[in-house]
């Protein structure tokens, strides 16, 4: 575990120091849990409540709340944006395997970067090509063709089918799968006959992939995820999508074939988004929607009902059948009082 | 890239060719982007205007279109089966290693058919049988006593557990985790105590099973997919389920134990079914609904709301509450006017 | 495939036995399905009627059904406790790897405690503790510094990041992923800025974790599951979850990050619970409901529509948007009325 005196804290974040500059600090913790040797920060007034009794070594606050802590303070602009930006010097970043580890099993024809780490029991195609610094974790496996971009890590056991173009320091989390096939099929009278996916999966720069989260290849096209895409675990995005630029997808979301997404949206967790739509920039669609027909305009965009007992649950919900019912019975009673 | 003369495709799909049967085609691509050297289709007569201004090489058409396109054209009864079947010969397979890699870990019990392909770093336990011309990627692990019919491939890091059966001709998508317990635990007064699972998978012939889905063993008796089921991506199949002929299961679809799916039913993304249900051949659930109560006749079902602003949503959300009183009401409201 | 007397079944469960003591039973199946070599049980009196044409070999039955079924019989006071007992002695458990598999790939720093499986292909990082029996499968993965308790299992394929505690007489599955990156990142002008996951994941003894699992580390703080927790597949458990003691998660359920559950809660599969909620104990939550404010007593809740025919339901979901309307317009007819 590394010290940084508040000096070099308050250099790394360009922040104003109140306090001992020689005051050390080894990791972060909230207000209410930081001691002595702890940063913390607040990003949300609502928090202010905890600055007169935290015990924290420092904390990162912005111009207007500062005199509410008497403690040593680093004054920044944007309190969150400092703290997501001294994360990177607390963390503990296992050492990689420097190098190609003896149990990989490397093609010949690979075409390596300087300074790769390949870790155990990978497992690397022909023609790959791994630029500067990437780092390749236990059990992966790339597929024949596949390329991926100076930086990028991939954590243990993650699948990479052929032919797939990762770009530069993207982030790979364990378990997800890229360039498996899209679901197509055609159907007949003898059953299903598969489209043989002809596409590929195109992925930027600086894009985050959650755990066991699923990109198929495309049918014809490639599908594509566009630069500083962050996708959190569980998700499946299927064949033909295309995420725009910084939009940000979190947990257990579905999005179906050929679905356009634009830049800068953000998805909630258990949303569904069925096949064919566009969606503009700048969408926010809330937990657990679905969403069946594009939506053109940036704003926040919702469906559901709200949660109940289960008991009156129930009765709302066989009513919900009526609901037409209900409606035309209304407006004819509506049509008999003026006539 | 291999290429084919419009003679040789038109023999693979029993077409009638009108044009040049010498051009050469080395791909297959949508109207609007089709190059000279493309192979297209129309399927849906929603896209004959971009018959007119297509580039494509040839186009895959029905009888009732083919005066639109002027180029070559390859009339067929069904473009779409034409489409699907011509995706073979355009796919780009990897070459699999033929024979058992050195790396991998394979049982002295293992009784292996002619021209297997078992990837680097696969483990396949005691007593396995994999039938004639199987594929097993790399890094994939199957426990004692499964077996593989003809055919079937295992892309990489694939899990089949222990006692499972395989059909001939299957694909099963990266991640994909066959034959892990069922969640079954009896309550007692000291927590939850856990039902060992004795039951197997049975998985038939042609089926595909896409990346990450998990399909679980049976408590007592096994869990059962028939012939020709397709499954997407992130699809979870709990213990005891069966699943019907030809049925086709969406990504993030969830069935809960013991329900028995009826065949060519299609399941959108994301549904989820309870447990110890019955669902009739051809029955369609739309994505996102779920399916509470059996569903004894063929058709179409559905559940959810349609989405809104947020705004609007909340409104509409908090109203759903109060809908059994509302609904009272308004019945009151009619007595009221008739008495 | 081991038989047993049913004097031996009798002890283990503390059954009282009616009938031959003698009587030799090889297996578990339901009162439809037994034959004279099976143990069957009935838990449910719904299944009373299957008792008289039953050819089980003999019966978990409690005292007040007793008289409903003519042969041996194994009289308790909860048959499905008794039966969840007995499916241990049934189970067919492949036989694990002594010691530490040759093709592993193991740190010269592990520390290990007596009779230690490690399958083929896993690979252990550095300072990891491997308590006493505890088994490791087939390409399995744990960073550094993490632990295992005694008599944990970990199936094939499973990923543990660094940093990880993990309880003792745990079941991991195939393809769960245990401390994987929260998804954390702040927004800035350039796009997402990561916020690296300073904290770890903490599993108590007794939790049962499904295939393709997902438990992500904690920002600040741990992601904490307690003794007893059982969790099913495909589920997602985000940074600084804490999930308490004995409750139960079905397959496909999502939770976002910070929020508390409470312990014996059980939560029913494909359910969304968004961030920062408190959640009691004995919180019941139904199939597919969305779970958006904190639940402060026990007892049932529910969110969702009913389902219905598409066409049905296509009528009423369009009202759903009306809903607020509509009862704006009831409410002014009672007003016009009563004035």
């Amino acid at each position: 575990m590394h010290s940084f005196t508040l000096r070099e804290i308050a250099q790394l974040v360009n922040a104003e120091l109140h306090g001992d500059e020689n005051h050390l600090v080894n990791g972060i913790a909230s207000l209410q849990t930081a001691k002595h040797h702890h940063l913390s920060f607040i990003a949300n007034p609502v928090y202010k409540k905890y600055l007169s009794s935290s015990s924290a070594g420092a904390v990162l606050i912005n111009a207007a709340l500062a005199d509410e802590f008497s403690g040593n303070k680093l004054i920044v602009a944007k309190p969150y944006e400092a703290y997501a930006k001294l994360t990177e010097i607390f963390a503990v970043k296992p050492i990689v395997f420097a190098g190609i580890h003896p149990s990989a099993v490397v093609s010949e024809t690979v075409v390596l970067g300087k300074n790769i780490s390949v870790g155990p029991k990978a497992v690397i195609g022909e023609n790959v090509v791994l630029g500067d610094n990437v780092v390749i974790g236990a059990g992966c496996y790339l597929g024949d063709d596949t390329e991926v971009g100076a930086h990028t890590e991939l954590m243990a056991n993650v699948t990479i089918y052929h032919g797939i173009q990762i770009g530069r320091d993207c982030l790979l989390h364990s378990g997800c799968v890229i360039g498996a096939d899209g679901f197509g099929f055609a159907p007949t009278k003898d059953g299903w006959l598969k489209i043989h996916q002809l596409g590929a999966v195109i992925i930027g720069d600086r894009v985050e992939i959650g755990a066991n989260t699923c990109i198929d290849r495309g049918a014809l096209e490639d599908t594509v995820i566009e630069d500083g895409v962050i996708i959190d675990n569980l998700v499946q995005i299927a064949h033909n999508v295309k995420i725009g630029r910084d939009t940000a997808i979190a947990g257990h979301t579905a999005i179906a074939g050929s679905t356009v997404i634009g830049s800068q949206c953000t998805i909630a967790g258990a949303v569904g988004i069925v096949g064919h739509l566009e969606i503009a920039d700048k969408v926010h669609i809330t937990a657990m929607s679905l969403v069946t027909s594009s939506i053109t305009e940036a704003g926040s965009y919702s469906s559901g009902t709200a949660m109940s007992n289960t008991k009156d649950w129930r009765k709302n919900a066989a009513r919900f059948r009526q609901l037409d019912e209900i409606a035309n019975r209304l407006y004819k009673l509506e049509r008999d009082k003026k006539s």
